[in-house]
Protein backbone atom coordinates (compact mmCIF):
# COMPACT_ATOMS: atom_id res chain seq x y z
CA UNK A 1 0.00 0.00 0.00
CA UNK A 2 1.46 3.66 -0.76
CA UNK A 3 0.00 7.28 -0.39
CA UNK A 4 1.02 10.21 -1.49
CA UNK A 5 2.00 12.94 0.48
CA UNK A 6 1.96 16.31 -0.63
CA UNK A 7 4.70 19.24 0.60
CA UNK A 8 2.60 21.79 2.65
CA UNK A 9 5.79 23.96 3.02
CA UNK A 10 9.21 24.10 2.86
CA UNK A 11 12.37 24.57 5.26
CA UNK A 12 14.70 27.54 4.53
CA UNK A 13 17.98 27.45 6.58
CA UNK A 14 21.20 27.90 7.15
CA UNK A 15 21.78 24.15 6.85
CA UNK A 16 22.97 22.75 3.43
CA UNK A 17 24.18 19.28 3.51
CA UNK A 18 24.49 16.60 5.96
CA UNK A 19 27.84 17.04 7.13
CA UNK A 20 26.77 19.95 8.19
CA UNK A 21 23.46 18.66 10.32
CA UNK A 22 23.53 18.28 14.45
CA UNK A 23 22.05 15.08 14.87
CA UNK A 24 18.95 16.41 17.05
CA UNK A 25 17.52 20.05 17.24
CA UNK A 26 19.29 20.27 20.35
CA UNK A 27 22.79 20.08 19.52
CA UNK A 28 23.01 23.11 18.49
CA UNK A 29 20.75 23.56 15.76
CA UNK A 30 20.02 27.33 14.04
CA UNK A 31 16.27 29.07 13.84
CA UNK A 32 15.06 28.23 10.59
CA UNK A 33 11.84 29.28 8.34
CA UNK A 34 8.89 27.74 7.09
CA UNK A 35 7.48 29.26 4.48
CA UNK A 36 4.19 27.58 4.01
CA UNK A 37 2.11 27.12 0.65
CA UNK A 38 -0.48 29.79 0.02
CA UNK A 39 -2.73 26.96 -0.50
CA UNK A 40 -2.63 26.07 3.33
CA UNK A 41 -2.61 29.56 5.20
CA UNK A 42 -5.78 28.57 6.64
CA UNK A 43 -4.44 25.67 8.64
CA UNK A 44 -2.09 28.04 10.42
CA UNK A 45 -4.52 29.54 12.33
CA UNK A 46 -4.41 29.52 15.90
CA UNK A 47 -0.93 28.91 16.06
CA UNK A 48 1.46 32.22 17.64
CA UNK A 49 4.72 32.89 18.77
CA UNK A 50 5.27 31.08 22.17
CA UNK A 51 3.80 27.63 20.97
CA UNK A 52 5.50 24.35 20.95
CA UNK A 53 4.75 22.48 17.73
CA UNK A 54 6.09 19.22 16.03
CA UNK A 55 7.26 19.35 12.58
CA UNK A 56 6.88 16.55 10.31
CA UNK A 57 9.19 17.01 7.48
CA UNK A 58 10.07 14.83 4.19
CA UNK A 59 13.91 13.93 4.83
CA UNK A 60 14.71 14.01 0.98
CA UNK A 61 18.19 13.00 1.21
CA UNK A 62 17.84 10.14 3.20
CA UNK A 63 18.09 6.70 2.29
CA UNK A 64 15.41 4.68 2.22
CA UNK A 65 17.13 0.88 1.69
CA UNK A 66 18.38 1.41 5.29
CA UNK A 67 17.10 -0.84 7.72
CA UNK A 68 19.62 -1.12 10.12
CA UNK A 69 22.37 1.49 11.44
CA UNK A 70 25.05 1.92 13.82
CA UNK A 71 23.56 4.54 16.10
CA UNK A 72 24.29 8.74 15.65
CA UNK A 73 26.84 7.03 13.00
CA UNK A 74 29.30 5.72 15.77
CA UNK A 75 30.13 2.56 13.96
CA UNK A 76 31.81 1.36 18.23
CA UNK A 77 27.88 0.91 19.08
CA UNK A 78 26.15 -2.37 17.70
CA UNK A 79 24.14 -2.22 15.16
CA UNK A 80 20.29 -1.49 15.39
CA UNK A 81 17.65 -1.83 13.45
CA UNK A 82 16.24 1.89 12.49
CA UNK A 83 12.89 2.19 14.04
CA UNK A 84 15.08 2.03 17.23
CA UNK A 85 17.10 5.20 16.03
CA UNK A 86 16.36 8.55 14.55
CA UNK A 87 18.38 8.00 11.67
CA UNK A 88 17.14 9.96 8.88
CA UNK A 89 17.74 6.69 6.84
CA UNK A 90 14.78 4.14 7.07
CA UNK A 91 11.97 3.06 4.63
CA UNK A 92 9.49 6.32 4.90
CA UNK A 93 11.98 9.08 6.02
CA UNK A 94 9.58 11.64 8.07
CA UNK A 95 11.20 13.93 10.05
CA UNK A 96 10.15 14.97 13.65
CA UNK A 97 10.93 18.42 15.17
CA UNK A 98 9.69 19.70 18.06
CA UNK A 99 10.50 23.50 18.07
CA UNK A 100 9.18 26.86 19.26
CA UNK A 101 7.49 29.38 17.04
CA UNK A 102 9.50 32.44 17.17
CA UNK A 103 7.63 34.89 14.54
CA UNK A 104 4.39 33.59 12.37
CA UNK A 105 3.77 36.49 9.59
CA UNK A 106 1.36 35.03 6.84
CA UNK A 107 2.74 31.87 5.40
CA UNK A 108 6.42 32.12 6.92
CA UNK A 109 7.21 31.02 10.20
CA UNK A 110 10.24 31.74 12.25
CA UNK A 111 11.26 28.39 14.08
CA UNK A 112 13.73 27.85 17.10
CA UNK A 113 16.88 25.08 16.43
CA UNK A 114 15.38 23.07 13.54
CA UNK A 115 18.27 20.54 11.94
CA UNK A 116 16.53 20.21 9.07
CA UNK A 117 18.40 21.30 5.92
CA UNK A 118 17.50 23.62 3.85
CA UNK A 119 15.02 22.95 1.00
CA UNK A 120 13.19 20.26 2.91
CA UNK A 121 9.39 19.62 2.54
CA UNK A 122 7.38 20.07 5.44
CA UNK A 123 3.90 17.55 5.96
CA UNK A 124 2.56 18.93 8.46
CA UNK A 125 2.92 20.78 11.88
CA UNK A 126 0.64 19.40 15.06
CA UNK A 127 0.12 21.18 18.88
CA UNK A 128 2.16 19.40 21.63
CA UNK A 129 0.10 17.50 23.22
CA UNK A 130 1.78 18.47 26.71
CA UNK A 131 1.05 22.00 26.33
CA UNK A 132 -1.72 21.75 24.39
CA UNK A 133 -3.93 18.85 26.15
CA UNK A 134 -7.12 20.14 25.34
CA UNK A 135 -6.29 19.32 21.99
CA UNK B 1 6.41 18.29 -4.50
CA UNK B 2 4.37 14.88 -3.99
CA UNK B 3 6.67 11.71 -2.35
CA UNK B 4 5.26 7.88 -2.02
CA UNK B 5 4.96 6.44 1.11
CA UNK B 6 4.93 2.86 1.85
CA UNK B 7 2.90 0.97 4.63
CA UNK B 8 5.61 -0.84 6.57
CA UNK B 9 2.76 -2.73 8.51
CA UNK B 10 -0.65 -2.32 9.47
CA UNK B 11 -2.63 -2.14 12.82
CA UNK B 12 -5.16 -4.94 14.38
CA UNK B 13 -7.49 -3.00 16.83
CA UNK B 14 -10.93 -3.92 18.11
CA UNK B 15 -11.23 0.00 16.81
CA UNK B 16 -13.54 -0.67 13.81
CA UNK B 17 -14.41 3.06 12.91
CA UNK B 18 -13.89 6.37 13.98
CA UNK B 19 -17.35 7.29 15.97
CA UNK B 20 -15.71 3.91 17.96
CA UNK B 21 -11.91 5.92 18.81
CA UNK B 22 -11.11 8.10 21.62
CA UNK B 23 -9.47 10.99 20.35
CA UNK B 24 -6.35 10.41 21.93
CA UNK B 25 -4.69 6.92 23.00
CA UNK B 26 -4.45 8.03 26.78
CA UNK B 27 -8.59 8.93 26.73
CA UNK B 28 -9.63 5.04 27.01
CA UNK B 29 -7.88 3.19 23.84
CA UNK B 30 -7.40 -0.25 23.98
CA UNK B 31 -4.52 -2.23 23.05
CA UNK B 32 -3.70 -3.47 19.93
CA UNK B 33 -1.18 -5.43 17.51
CA UNK B 34 1.01 -3.69 14.70
CA UNK B 35 1.44 -6.56 11.85
CA UNK B 36 4.99 -5.33 10.29
CA UNK B 37 5.83 -6.75 6.76
CA UNK B 38 8.47 -9.08 6.39
CA UNK B 39 10.37 -7.00 4.78
CA UNK B 40 11.08 -4.59 7.40
CA UNK B 41 11.55 -7.00 10.07
CA UNK B 42 15.27 -6.18 10.91
CA UNK B 43 14.50 -2.58 10.96
CA UNK B 44 13.27 -3.77 14.49
CA UNK B 45 15.73 -5.28 16.27
CA UNK B 46 16.77 -3.53 19.57
CA UNK B 47 12.94 -2.31 20.13
CA UNK B 48 11.82 -5.18 22.93
CA UNK B 49 9.34 -4.39 25.37
CA UNK B 50 8.64 -1.76 27.70
CA UNK B 51 9.83 0.79 25.17
CA UNK B 52 8.39 3.79 24.59
CA UNK B 53 7.85 4.66 20.77
CA UNK B 54 6.08 7.06 18.46
CA UNK B 55 4.10 4.79 15.83
CA UNK B 56 3.60 6.93 12.52
CA UNK B 57 0.44 5.91 10.71
CA UNK B 58 -1.69 7.09 7.69
CA UNK B 59 -4.91 8.01 8.54
CA UNK B 60 -6.60 6.21 5.81
CA UNK B 61 -10.29 7.37 6.63
CA UNK B 62 -9.56 11.09 7.26
CA UNK B 63 -10.77 13.86 4.92
CA UNK B 64 -7.59 15.64 3.26
CA UNK B 65 -9.45 18.51 2.10
CA UNK B 66 -10.17 19.70 5.44
CA UNK B 67 -7.84 23.40 6.90
CA UNK B 68 -10.28 24.62 9.46
CA UNK B 69 -12.23 22.21 12.27
CA UNK B 70 -13.73 23.37 15.86
CA UNK B 71 -11.31 21.46 18.13
CA UNK B 72 -12.22 17.96 19.27
CA UNK B 73 -15.43 18.42 17.30
CA UNK B 74 -16.56 20.37 19.63
CA UNK B 75 -19.02 23.63 17.83
CA UNK B 76 -18.61 25.43 20.81
CA UNK B 77 -15.52 26.05 20.11
CA UNK B 78 -14.15 28.67 17.78
CA UNK B 79 -12.71 26.99 15.00
CA UNK B 80 -8.76 25.94 14.48
CA UNK B 81 -6.61 25.70 11.30
CA UNK B 82 -6.05 21.98 12.04
CA UNK B 83 -2.12 22.61 12.21
CA UNK B 84 -3.02 24.16 15.88
CA UNK B 85 -5.19 20.91 16.28
CA UNK B 86 -4.75 17.09 16.25
CA UNK B 87 -7.43 16.57 13.80
CA UNK B 88 -7.06 13.53 12.16
CA UNK B 89 -8.48 15.39 8.76
CA UNK B 90 -5.35 17.43 7.86
CA UNK B 91 -3.71 17.90 3.96
CA UNK B 92 -1.13 14.67 4.98
CA UNK B 93 -3.34 12.73 7.68
CA UNK B 94 -0.13 11.19 9.53
CA UNK B 95 -1.00 10.11 12.69
CA UNK B 96 1.80 10.09 16.03
CA UNK B 97 1.13 7.93 18.75
CA UNK B 98 3.09 7.84 21.94
CA UNK B 99 2.56 3.91 22.82
CA UNK B 100 4.94 1.62 25.30
CA UNK B 101 6.12 -2.04 23.46
CA UNK B 102 3.95 -4.90 25.64
CA UNK B 103 5.10 -7.69 23.44
CA UNK B 104 7.25 -8.29 20.36
CA UNK B 105 7.21 -11.36 18.54
CA UNK B 106 8.99 -11.53 14.92
CA UNK B 107 7.07 -9.04 13.44
CA UNK B 108 3.96 -9.18 15.50
CA UNK B 109 4.03 -5.54 17.73
CA UNK B 110 1.25 -5.76 20.61
CA UNK B 111 1.15 -1.87 22.24
CA UNK B 112 -0.69 -0.27 24.63
CA UNK B 113 -3.63 2.43 24.41
CA UNK B 114 -3.78 3.24 20.63
CA UNK B 115 -6.36 5.11 19.27
CA UNK B 116 -5.68 3.71 15.51
CA UNK B 117 -8.39 2.35 13.87
CA UNK B 118 -8.26 -1.50 12.47
CA UNK B 119 -6.36 -1.48 9.04
CA UNK B 120 -4.54 1.90 9.50
CA UNK B 121 -1.16 1.60 8.01
CA UNK B 122 1.83 1.78 9.91
CA UNK B 123 4.59 4.12 8.60
CA UNK B 124 7.40 4.29 10.89
CA UNK B 125 8.65 3.53 14.54
CA UNK B 126 10.76 6.02 16.43
CA UNK B 127 12.10 5.55 20.03
CA UNK B 128 10.66 8.46 22.25
CA UNK B 129 13.73 10.92 22.40
CA UNK B 130 12.76 11.99 25.90
CA UNK B 131 13.24 8.20 27.53
CA UNK B 132 16.51 7.44 24.49
CA UNK B 133 18.62 10.14 24.81
CA UNK B 134 21.68 8.84 22.95
CA UNK B 135 19.98 8.03 19.82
Amino acid sequence: MSFAVNAVGRVESSLRDRADAPRQGDEGAPEAVVVFEDAVVEALGGLAPGAEVLLLTWLDRADRGTLVVHPRGDLTRPPAGVFATRSPDRPNPIGLHRVTILALDGTRMRVSRLEALDGTPVLDVKPVLDRIADR
